[in-house]
């Protein structure tokens, strides 16, 4: 199946990923991760419930961590330009036939509950309480010293179907990998905000969330997060990395947060504004489109990833033989 | 005067800055400058004209270098998002009464030209001839590793009237300095990329052009031209830095072309896309504004800019007593 | 005066520098500067006075913060290889004429008291308590990331006479600066344990202290702290730099501490223990010595230093005309 | 057994390592890499033989290439301190009953051949050709921009062996690692200049180099080279890494040369001048040891080393169930 054709002038106006609600089994333990480890700011604690976002950002929240039962992702979330855009997301959702509800959600305006056609949560807001800047209270900075979220990264069951659907609500493909034999997509970076990707979708049992991405300044960050992490009882939470990825450019790391919720840390990918931008193609075949130095992922990395609360995922229709990676 | 609010429905849609045209004096002295010193790549030579882009770019040219009499900045290029752009452009700046030209330029589709209201020559086009990707041809990286144009920076005689024009073309302020006695803009950064600005003004003798700023991955590669540039003749062409700016937190260094044209080498801005993001204001007296750290810019920064070809400036309206800087 | 051949078999063995005494007058505003800031680790604090080391030694104290009535270097210690060299020392320094007294030092082993020929006061040890690593502890990291200390910088009323002496101890020019009219020295960098220096003179009012330097990982974490400082009040301690030395290569900052002291934070030099190691001679008329990309020091910086405890400096022999650095 | 006490005065004081010669198969792949890639200066070219230089190194050369039928390490030298310490190791290894013959090198003057108790082939020289420096000629830099060789590490069929030995000669122990069943040493790092090792020893067949490290300034530079040979047709070349040691707390790269002689990429271990500097104990069943990160090395690495020429190793006395690392 050819990649579609990008829309010039979608539906409704995605300005960029916003947050990730996880669901985490211990507070205090999510706590020392998050905000004392990986470095992002606590701006809200209600009960069982915190809220951080990263050092440039002034938007409420690109976390939301919620003690549950169980680890999971609740659900991924985006930022629309103005409050029309949100009434023509639903009614552009609900003519595809997925679902549209209304839903509350603390610190944010209006927003939009819906789903991807594998059962992914998505959410849409246009407004979200401002907070002020604290990028320049140098003071403050931890750990990773995160600036900002960069995107999500999903295992979809049918990378087609996935790319298909998203390419409809405006988003635009950059990278892919294709299937020489079957022709069909193994994975694929989307993005709004003029990075590689707002999201991506690979190939595996889904819908699951495989990671969230932040941006940091330097590969130097990366190097200190991981001798801190190394030497304060993390380093087995450090599953794959640091390495460039051929596909992106970026430089990157990959750590478990202590429920299993997959974090990429990540730099240097390239800007992609220009609406001619044109996708690259990757070889399923191409070890060098993971890791453009040649290392292997761990097996994990292909396999583990966060579900969904309240959702079952399904077997990919492309079976992996032997196991090969995004 | 207050800050015009930005337009949530641009009347075109300008997608970022594109290139700057220079005349130059001596073809060979600028190659040995912007080629092997800085890095920037060779897209093409014509008669006494060099087409460069930076490693990441896809479009044929961020610079463009035009052997002439005289040294002067000769216009400066935006994209906009498709052809029906240019025409609504075209449109929008007759009905200012700014001049409507279109023109033909090499590599380039239908270019539209104007001039901003103190006659900043400026041009608009949609689709410029796209190259194969450079970015991970690694043995091709040479000087400080530029990865992509990323601003202009304009002399203007009233910041005022230039913030008012280009707001009203679509044109965000991220951070701008007042002058806290006459309530004057005295600089302002505009963005339409996703960053903290495509294009900024600071009042001065005007039109003329300050900088055309380039973004490298991390300030060591500022380092390292640092390095090269002091060891291999170039030292009397380092004007300022490497600092940190207060306004847009960027890493910076600005160096001089063999003919003075000014260039800034930027990195570690932060992400602006959000509709709601609101401009920072800093005071004229605060010198932090300029560099982070404290250290003042050398009086030749405030004073010298390149001239627009054909184009006489004025003084400003807004007086500086003494000297002070944007 | 030709400098002096140095010595394939000095009377003692002097294994580094080892730490600075200084006087200071408020002990919570130099701990917030030295320990909270800079990154320095507290290895004792007695009445009055701070102990602190940096993050690689396993000597107790690099720096000692002594709390008195007014602002002084105290004195410059050294480290020699055993006891046995202590009485060498003392063997030798009197046969120079200079002063020789035992004295007791917290933490330390049989210390012996002298003076360079300027009155400089110094003091060699064989033995200092040691203390667990803590290199691998990151999460004690703080400030600049200091690793350790790197060099003392004196004032010296005639260089050449303080070559002399110290050629006589064992120590090994690396750099020097000439005056090319008189053929008298400027500057010099002599060292021991095999980097650019362990202590250095330059022409001036003397003996004061110029500086004492850590060294840090790399030129980032330099940019850190300077972003550091100057968002926690401390902008109007930033003195010169970020920049590279001609003399010694190496990446440099200037700061001073709430009373004036002047620290350089220093990385990058090269490795010279080879004992047919070249000097590089430099001209006082070469900009390029002081800063290798070209920006002129303050003129603070060349005026300014602690005075030690005591001792009255003198004019040097060597007069400025006009003012010229180091 | 324990680890032997260094002697405070060894009966010659050997500086520093020198240089590795290897016998290469292909002169023209091995300057392309070496050269061309790698980024090492040369500074002789005779008749099948390249010779090289570092760049801050002002010694002809640190690596010898030599075109042979196989592919082997010749020898491993040692610089000395004067004339007279040939003469005390030549003394010192006979009475050692080890080989002593005086040799002609180029570019050197009087050479001592001998080999130490398992047959590595060792080298001294007190004087070695000098060139002019180019540390500060920066457009000379290439590849990973190597500053000095920093250390041999060698496969040794009994480390207790062999650290009794070197130490015999001077060498101090800084790290080791040891079996806490057999307290039979697994490795040990041993220095002379005054950095974590001039030589390293690893359990395995032997005697046998494992590799040949160089030292540069930050781990950007090593993220460089993995950025340049995977794009150069040198991705197979890179065998492990980037991370950090847990021994040396150096960041580290390991690449192979066209011939399969491993080269460790190496920068920021620490200072360890001080007589009394405590050796830090590792235990074999510590997996942060070889890698702080926690990421296992590959099984190439324990196995594969490069024969000296004309020395048959035999297997370690300390037999590895099942395989472990250094």
């Amino acid at each position: 199946m050819p990649l579609p054709t990008p829309l010039l002038h979608p539906p409704f106006n995605t300005v960029r990923l916003s947050h990730t609600v996880f669901d985490i089994t211990d507070l205090a333990a999510s706590r020392a991760f998050w905000a004392d480890t990986l470095g992002l700011h606590v701006t809200a604690e209600t009960e069982g419930c915190l809220y951080l976002r990263a050092m440039e950002e002034r938007g409420h929240h690109c976390v939301v961590l919620r003690e549950a039962k169980e680890a999971r992702a609740n659900h991924l979330a985006f930022k629309v330009w103005e409050e029309a855009d949100l009434d023509r997301a639903a009614e552009t959702l609900a003519a595809m036939g997925r679902p549209v509800e209304w839903v509350e959600r603390p610190f944010q305006g209006r927003t939009l509950a819906s789903a991807d056609p594998h059962g992914t949560p998505i959410e849409f807001y246009a407004r979200m309480d401002r907070l002020p800047t604290i990028h320049q209270k140098y003071a403050l900075y931890r750990g990773v010293k995160p600036l900002r979220i960069d995107h999500f990264n999903c295992f979809s069951p049918n990378v087609d179907e996935s790319v298909a659907f998203w390419t409809a609500l405006g988003f635009r493909t950059t990278e892919y990998t294709e299937d020489a034999a079957t022709k069909k997509l193994w994975a694929a970076w989307m993005h709004r905000k003029g990075g590689v990707h707002d999201i991506a979708f690979t190939n595996g049992l889904g819908p699951r969330l495989h990671h969230t991405a932040f941006w940091v300044p330097t590969p130097l960050n990366i190097i200190d997060l991981l001798d801190l992490m190394s030497t304060t009882g993390y380093v087995a939470n450090i599953e794959r990395g640091p390495g460039r990825h051929g596909i992106s450019n970026a430089f990157f790391l990959y750590i478990l947060d202590p429920d299993g919720h997959r974090i990429e840390i990540y730099c240097s990918d390239y800007q992609t504004v220009d609406p001619d931008h044109e996708p690259i193609h990757w070889d399923l075949k191409d070890p060098q489109r993971q890791t453009l130095w040649g290392a292997p992922a761990p097996r994990s990395w292909f396999e583990h990833g966060s579900l969904f609360s309240g959702i079952t995922p399904r077997d990919p229709d492309l079976k992996a033989e032997p196991i090969v990676a995004p």
